[in-house]
């Protein structure tokens, strides 16, 4: 089923917030005003009064204590493995991902373990305000008809390793099925892809050289985990005698296209460097602490120009799929880390979230803000609620001090994926049955 | 009203839920088994069937899908400033003193503030699953009304400063409305007292001898900031000679009382210090980042033996009340800063939430686990929504998946002030009505 067919797409609301929350570059919050959705579209950011009098048949939906605000974007994750959150906590990286994570990827990685997986961080992600995602995993034409159903939007990452697993045997096997699911999807109003170089410690200079070709003849992003972790930057050392990031940029592949997952360890040549080609960082403040990888100088990044947003990972190192937990905790750090209390401000992180990670994704001219002519993809959170009386500044509010809990209304290209706190494609319990299922195969 | 009369009082109630964690030390997760409630205190944690027939009479509590446990203690806090929540944020801590927080304090400050401020606090402590608060602000006598309204306990810190404020003119004024309300809640169940000379920069030598005389006649704790930031440190040095926690044990208030409140910047012969004198640090770790006072060596502290709670803070500057993220974050945290993904496991900060944390308020045979015989300050969390399956292991989805959002019911002294997600002694109308009343006044 293709959204545009959706029977939503004819239908038109009008939201009437409190606050609205364009996020447009330089946009103030706006009070007194609506925002008008006609099918995938958004039609109009107006005056209350003047909504009503130019569109008397869109459907009101009132939201007397809320912000509406674009919905969130998590530039970085892994959605599948929110069947594997919290089966291995508190460990070294080494032994988490040997000993835990990639034997239960082996023994269950499928289609259907990628779809149940997807469908059930798609769910979470909704529910907390996430309108859109930049996945990297196996089996993307499944994550597809997860997201679908779900009716997210989805950036799939077209993965690329080396080694063989039940997905594909090798690099030109992993770009093979890439090729096939980017046709597939390549007309999908909801759906797009990205190529997905998984690491530089995971991936030869030939495939590097193919994933940035087929990156380069569809306009596609390239999605890499780079500079994690200090062991990473020590065996490219050692294998490639230069840096991870130095090595992609001699393959051409540190560029406007590439979305540096993590980006932890970074010298100030390196940060000028991201900066001069155009590349955008996914920092992931949660799973960076959760393995230890260290401290992201995201300030920096942002001195310099570098555009970056945030994303969560997987849920098997973070636990949560909660874009606004991250976003709180991107604020906190960068505080800490920059040793300055008016570092990176609640209202740049919410740019972060949603226009400049629209941005990376190649997406800006169609998601990431509110603004007549984009996608009608819009969150509202309830700002009401006791535990955020009294409300001072409405942006402050929704990076320090409300929760996933507090998002009421969320809309996709239009289409109300949840109303009323609840989500309406997805029945919880199913969900809930499937995690059951895969629980008991995962450990026995 | 005393809360032993309370018509709850002689109440009995069986929890049942899926998961009982006694949170004893050594004591595993139990399942199967009820935890009885009989009037203020546990009766018996013990297996279903035979808590069945040993209490036939105990209205039974279905749990299917919760997790049971002791209710949080907030190690740190200053509950009235929730009328402050967001007023001020993002701006180095000097102008957000001196600029925001002392000016609306010093407009505003009086018994109807610290009531009215404490009420909020309390409502949003106890849906978050926090049984008991450490204070430290003005007016103690108003918070401990509020606080018995909302059905919390309290250790209410007897603050001490030399400067006037609109509660005491100087420190032997602090000091004597202090003695009063001591003497005033000496025999409270629910509500203790703690005394709480502010911090090094703001209370001389004599006043710090007063305060630890008055905490030595009646057995009451120490309640101090102490290495909060590097400032406070360097000016300890110009106006003392020596450092904070240097001058504090010359004067003898460095022992089993003390609770420095941040703990932020310590030696490890400071370190030492603390844990030969038995002392106790709240670490809290989201204001340390949001003022940008630093990193806690928190995994360092317990390796020697220190025992450490963790706190909130005040709401301006947090801005939640919320343990649930503060534990998720020190687990976080501690990883990232001691470099080993194995710091600080999930079990350890919920143990530095409840059983630690009573051990430091001198509350460790009342509070903090699940023994027949301790009081009934006790929490449920529904770990069965669909954002927190699968769950392999219920204490690693309370620290890092679950949200306060996820607290259902919450007894304090056996009665039920949380029950469905609802807070049974306070109206939230009425508190946002109040909260929206001190914000007009706050920023007119």
């Amino acid at each position: 089923m293709s959204p545009a067919s959706a029977p939503e797409a004819d239908a038109s609301h009008c939201l009437e917030p409190r606050w609205v929350l364009p996020m447009d570059p330089g946009s103030a919050v706006l009070e007194g005003h609506a925002v008008v959705l006609v099918g995938p579209r958004i039609a109009a950011v107006l005056p209350r009064a003047e909504a009503r009098a130019r569109f008397p048949g869109a459907a009101r939906v009132s939201l007397p204590s809320h912000a509406v605000l674009p919905g969130l974007i998590n530039l970085h994750t892994h959605a599948a493995m929110a069947l594997l959150r919290g089966m291995a906590d508190d460990l070294p990286l080494a032994t988490w991902l040997a000993d835990h994570i990639w034997p239960a990827e082996g023994r269950l990685m499928s289609d259907a373990f990628v779809h149940d997986g997807t469908l059930l961080a798609a769910a979470e992600m909704l529910r907390g305000g996430v309108t859109c995602f930049h996945d990297m995993y196996f089996f993307p034409d499944a994550a597809a008809r997860a997201a679908r159903t779900a009716g997210i939007r989805a950036v799939l990452g077209l993965v690329v390793l080396e080694f063989p697993t039940p997905y594909a045997s090798d690099a030109a096997a992993y770009l093979a099925r890439g090729r096939e699911v980017q046709a597939a999807l390549a007309d999908d109003p909801l759906i797009a892809t990205a190529v997905a170089p998984h690491a530089p410690y995971t991936v030869g200079d030939g495939s590097f050289r193919a994933a940035c070709e087929l990156a380069d003849a569809h306009g596609l992003p390239l999605h890499v985990h780079l500079h994690e972790t200090e062991r990473e930057i020590q065996d490219s050392l050692d294998a490639h005698g230069r840096r991870p990031l130095a090595r992609l940029d001699a393959l051409g592949a540190v560029g406007p296209r590439l979305i540096a997952a993590h980006g932890v360890h970074l010298t100030d040549a390196e940060m000028d460097l991201l900066a001069e080609r155009g590349a955008h960082v996914a920092h992931c403040p949660a799973a960076n602490l959760k393995l230890a990888s260290g401290l992201a100088p995201v300030a920096a990044l942002r001195a310099r120009g570098v555009n970056v947003g945030i994303g969560t990972d997987g849920a098997a190192s973070n636990n949560r799929l909660d874009m606004l937990s991250e976003l709180r905790l991107t604020a906190l750090l960068a505080k800490g880390v920059a040793g300055r209390a008016d570092a990176l401000p609640a209202h740049e992180v919410l740019a972060m979230a949603t226009c400049d990670a629209a941005r990376a994704l190649g997406l800006g001219s169609r998601i990431g803000a509110l603004r007549a002519g984009l996608d009608a993809d819009v969150i509202a959170v309830d700002l009401g609620a006791s535990e955020l009386q009294p409300c001072y500044d409405p942006v402050s509010h929704l990076v320090y001090a409300a929760g996933r809990e507090h998002v009421t209304h969320v809309w996709v290209r239009g289409r109300p994926v949840v109303a009323g706190g609840r989500l309406q494609t997805i029945d919880p319990g199913d969900l809930t049955e499937r995690a059951e299922t895969w629980r008991r195969r995962v450990r026995p």
